[in-house]
């Protein structure tokens, strides 16, 4: 049962020493979240870090401020764990003995699909939120806590990521609203924000991307559009594979394609990002070599050469796209 | 002076025939507030048509609904003849003699720079909304219309590509509150409608830029990027000119990139799109060559090809870069 808003802060007020966990492979609105309620925590003076066990992704390295450690024993005493944009163990590896030493356990996360392995204390899961950090916010204000710039900034990057800058169908009413009042923070400039999220492409990268979108395959009239990252490409760029972070967007852009394909070849298998425009169920042809997601992007992995996989996956592809 | 929008309201309840000059070379804003303020008044039970010399660019095809024409004499009767998105003859070339029936003349803008040469019966402008269809939106709630859904696409469209998707520092609190009301109309897609914008690259629009940001060139330690589309690489990919729109923004994204230069080869002269990312001042750039534009976003053209004119244009470009 959800807990609320309110009911959070209230007991929050009350703890401190606060060990904030955003899942791995943390994204704007993981780190986002977790960077604005640590600054708000510790402005209303309570000691709080946020745990990680991975470096802090280049494009989001301004929404550190100071907020993260990888060393457990950074608190004497930890009152509170709390999850932020996920709510299992398997969302926190290496993180797990941190985790446990709060006394008390909360989540705040929006993803419908709400672990079963931890017994939360409280939890408050929001799936209709486009962010955790909307919820963030909200609790921020109840908790009494300003938002200072830092915390203004942290917002509007975790908001606008998770919601592609406004456009997907997870952005509603209270995103803007929320980001609307961000606007009377003092010194607040979406457009530098933005820029440090999405303006720092590597020179390389731009080549990886470049050469991919050059030599993309179609079929079925254009409906299915694929693209390779090899290793040998990556070498050949002078790129690691988080490089082509982006790329199946860029070809989702391609008039008339329906269903996308990125095969990223890595050193152990080939891996698979799908996605579907409007009805192409890329989550159905995930599922039939073992992967999953959603009905318009999902993946899967496969333990052939590219090209042998790319035979397999073609006919599900062309299947997807056709209209019943 | 500027009108209020109440007053403005007032003067085209008793108006009917109304004639709505977006400016040429339309964008999202001047055919969205167009579409949006002619539906409200047909909805009203007004005559209203959006006058139009040019073709409605395919990416914002899905704005005409029915509103525009070329046909000067459309209606018997014009009794206001309204600019929007603009407020002068030269940005309605084509369009003056409809624009003379108008026994009224008003113009919503929110261009700073209004034109002297007409003189409006009424006008309102507002160099702090990011968008005119934020005027329109006020205008039509008003004019007591409702927001139908054609209706919040059109205003949608207008802001999101206005504002560079919320990410431009145009961007105000008023802009978010606007759009977030939009959510609350029936069937209301913002991904629907930013598929339809952003997503109908056509193939060889997608070869042409892939081949420009492949063969960039860079200079001062890579703070200046310049790119060619030349009339070659047009007929090589089989584009036109307007397929290369975006490209620069693309160029920016490259990190360590401050100021960014395409040239563009047209048939008659070489055009170039500046930009600058924070302290650039391409603005200073361009007017050295009889150009203009905004200080991050500027342009000027050159009777002389595109080797010639980069090595004209670069020493000034590599001294925007040096920072003071």
């Amino acid at each position: 049962m959800n807990d609320t808003i309110r009911s959070i802060a209230t007991i929050m007020s009350d703890l401190d020493g606060i060990l904030l966990f955003p899942h791995i492979n943390m994204d704007g609105d993981a780190l986002g979240s977790a960077t604005a309620l640590c600054l708000a925590l510790r402005s209303l003076g309570k000691k709080a870090y946020i745990m990680i066990s991975e470096p802090v992704p280049k494009n989001l390295d301004f929404l550190e401020c100071g907020c993260t450690t990888d060393d457990d024993t950074v608190l004497e005493d930890v009152q509170l764990s709390l999850m932020l944009d996920c709510s299992g163990y398997n969302r926190i590896p290496g993180r797990e003995q941190a985790w446990e030493r709060g006394r008390i356990k909360g989540c705040i996360d929006h993803h419908a699909t709400k672990s079963k392995d931890i017994r939360f204390d409280f939890s408050r899961i929001e799936p209709k939120s486009a962010a955790t950090a909307e919820i963030v916010y909200r609790l921020i204000k109840d908790l009494g806590a300003e938002i200072s710039l830092d915390i203004a900034n942290a917002i509007f990057a975790a908001i606008t990521t998770d919601t592609g800058n406004f456009q997907h169908t997870n952005t509603t009413s209270r995103s803007h609203e929320i980001v609307g009042h961000l606007y009377k923070v003092e010194g607040f400039n979406s457009k530098a924000i933005s820029s440090l999220i999405y303006d720092r492409k590597s020179k390389e990268a731009m080549q990886l991307e470049s050469h991919v979108l050059s030599n993309l395959s179609f079929y079925a009239d254009g409906r299915v559009a694929v693209g390779k990252v090899t290793q040998k490409l990556l070498a050949d760029c002078g790129c690691t594979m988080d490089e082509a972070d982006g790329i199946v967007q860029r070809i989702m852009s391609i008039e008339g394609v329906e269903a996308g394909c990125l095969f990223k070849e890595t050193k152990d298998n080939v891996r698979t990002s799908l996605r579907g425009r409007t009805y192409a169920n890329v989550e159905g042809v995930a599922k039939e070599f073992g992967g999953g997601g959603h009905m318009l992007a999902s993946g899967c992995t496969f333990d052939v050469p590219v090209d042998e996989a790319e035979q397999m996956i073609l006919p599900l592809l062309v299947r997807a796209v056709e209209r019943s």
